[in-house]
């Protein structure tokens, strides 16, 4: 008998259908003699619902209000989905955030998880019940009702699994796993049975959607064992867990590609101590988010400065530097939202030479001009025109034996 | 300077359009410097709505879930309000019934409230806010969500005045005050100026929708003032306290009517001890409620035994009745869904003989049959035909000259 959590995003949690689904495979688990807590997120469509009644009664909605108001979203699915398993005859009891004491600091709308009280759910699994808990909400000190932002209630499930020192805690999305690439540019990309709590981070900062990155942090932090699963299919998912010393790990485990970047480039400026603050200061005073960072020395002591910042905050982020350009007495700016950025992934490079050079020629041999190249222990990423996003990824998928699951 | 708890419910926040009207009513009153406390109802639809999901996933669905399901419609409101109060720059803060501890007993859907701890709208208020309150929600002693029962936002917004000591509470509804009749049967129907807790209470077990029963009971208890006015125009509205000894009051405050009963006879049944609860007691077991409850004895030491329950009872009550006349041996039973109940309301008739007979003789003058006759110490109440409605209750309303407000 084992203690697992289970965690059902708003489209798992949809409609009454969806709901009714959910509510047999959690009565199934139930009977066949695991304790199971589940954590739900809002229908979907609902926190779009009510975040537009907020939005057309003030611009910049109160934020504490706003946690009042989308934390309905959850509460409605948690008494929901209770219905629907006592219909069952299967003894289940919901908990809001604030009713199994999650608490949060007082960050409205993005607030974080400090402390879990675990007893109380601790009590009714006791009883032999199932335990529904809100996801994506928490309550601070003073007992104001706080939010965890978009997708917080992954980090809910994690918490909550560690807080019971839980066996698993089994993600259930609409895909069946995390892939070697994404199955819709590589039709040979494989799920993958394993991968390191870093390679998911590296993996889901890269652009994919598999998971929150807080709430792998927070699994690896706790070491809570993590298993990513469709709730429409049956199958084994993907577990996410430590590095594992004693099992032999593939070198890449996985290619992954972002579409959402732009480059932007202020050539011939005078290299001298401070200018990458001098350029990126007030891109990050506007809040503007840096990716991918290149500095090349050339002639004349004269450098050129590459970043990358999200499709969305190109404009901004091109007007702000134009501003910068004049005082820093730079020859040119450019800028190009036409890019990818393509990234391998995986544990093994660390202990293995080499990759990046494999990396490089494989798409040299393709004819794909590399604009810039960074690398992190467990990643190396390149940005390229986008229109080789599809070439790129299957060549690189293919030269790493990705599709028969080979350690390279 | 006064503390005032103003009470809105479903239809006058039902839109935004209607939640900013609301708001620029609060923060109008805030600024001309009154302390407000707000308690706000479900947007009309909304709890239908839930309850409709309730109901497609489960034929009686869990009571303890179906509460943490309603209870989100309130809390919606509340955030919404608050919202468009912070975008007027008028300080509020939202609370639901757990974070503003109204305590009450384990009956979920019907819950009734033990205690309130107004210390933290009472700091609130010390701070300039407004204070929104969630209606119809509370918690019981383990931290479980509970709601009061349709209309329960009344009871909430009267027992907050009375925990705060508020020296008004203001029920907004879509009707300007109580009227003397229902004006669309009587055209000079007049808008009371006051009214007794008692008359109200009267008023209302008799089909007037303006207060929830329980509210009344409450104001009367703590001695709230009470008064109801129209979300929607301006006007003073009716004010509903305690009988004043110094003010001349009129013997009949209003005629009330009642379209949704039944009656059922049960004839010639030997006239003996325990007779009526042979009849009554397996009507009671169905949680069948019995009004008006009437019994001759005739000759032969038969009597016939007539009551009224409400018309979606009837066919039920009939079918149990016909059990009961078998085993009791009676000569026949009959029924009549085609009645109405009408009735002269007043604390004034309490120290004025000959209401009644004039009462009678107004409806005779008119041809008016009466059935069934029932009275308390402050009303009379008459079961005729219910073609005559109309004609029964302007005759009542002229032959005790409400549209003068005259003293009669």
């Amino acid at each position: 008998m084992a203690l697992i959590v289970q965690k059902f995003g708003g489209s798992s949690v949809g409609s009454i259908e969806r709901i009714n689904a959910v509510a047999d495979k959690v009565a199934d688990a139930r009977r066949a003699g695991d304790d199971i807590v589940v954590v739900v997120s809002a229908m979907s469509g609902e926190t779009d619902r009510l975040l537009k009644l907020a939005r057309d009664l003030a611009k910049a909605p109160n934020s504490r209000e706003l946690d009042v108001l989308l934390s309905t979203g959850e509460q409605v699915t948690i008494a929901l989905l209770s219905i629907a398993l006592e219909a069952r005859n299967c003894p289940a009891l919901s908990f809001t955030g604030a009713q199994v004491c999650i608490r949060t600091d007082r960050a409205y709308n993005k607030a974080r998880i400090l402390e879990i009280d675990a007893d109380k759910v601790k009590k009714c699994l006791a009883q032999g019940r199932v335990v529904v808990i809100a996801g994506f909400q928490g309550i601070d000190d003073d007992g104001n009702i706080t939010t965890l932002g978009r997708g917080g209630s992954d980090t809910t499930a994690v918490a909550m699994a560690a807080a019971l020192k839980a066996d698993e805690c089994r993600i259930y999305t609409d895909v069946d796993g995390v892939y070697t690439a994404d199955p819709r540019i590589v039709s040979k990309a494989r799920r993958l049975d394993t991968l390191t709590y870093e390679e998911t981070l590296e993996l889901a900062s890269l652009g994919s959607k598999v998971l929150q990155i807080r709430s792998v942090e927070f699994a690896s932090k706790y070491n809570v064992q993590l298993r990513v699963l469709s709730s429409f299919e049956e199958g084994p998912g993907t577990l996410i867990t430590a590095e594992d010393e004693t099992m032999e790990q593939a070198i890449i485990s996985g290619i992954a590609h972002n579409k959402d970047e732009a480059k932007l480039t202020i050539v011939g400026v005078p290299d001298r101590p401070g200018i990458a603050y001098s350029i990126l200061g007030p891109i990050a005073d506007a809040n503007i988010e840096v990716d991918m960072i290149v500095q090349n020395v050339g002639v004349d002591n004269l450098t050129d400065f590459t970043f990358t910042v999200h499709r969305n905050d190109y404009d901004k982020a091109m007007a702000i530097l134009k501003k910068s350009a004049a005082g820093l007495g730079a020859r040119d700016i450019n800028g190009d939202t036409g890019i990818v950025k393509i990234s391998v992934v995986g544990v093994g490079m660390r202990s293995h030479a080499g990759i990046a050079s494999k990396m490089f020629n494989a798409l040299a041999r393709e004819g794909i001009n590399i604009m810039m190249i960074s690398t992190s222990e467990i990643k190396i990423s390149v940005v390229v025109n986008e229109k080789y996003l599809e070439l790129g990824v299957r060549t690189l998928h293919s030269e790493f034996g990705l599709e028969n699951g080979q350690s390279n």
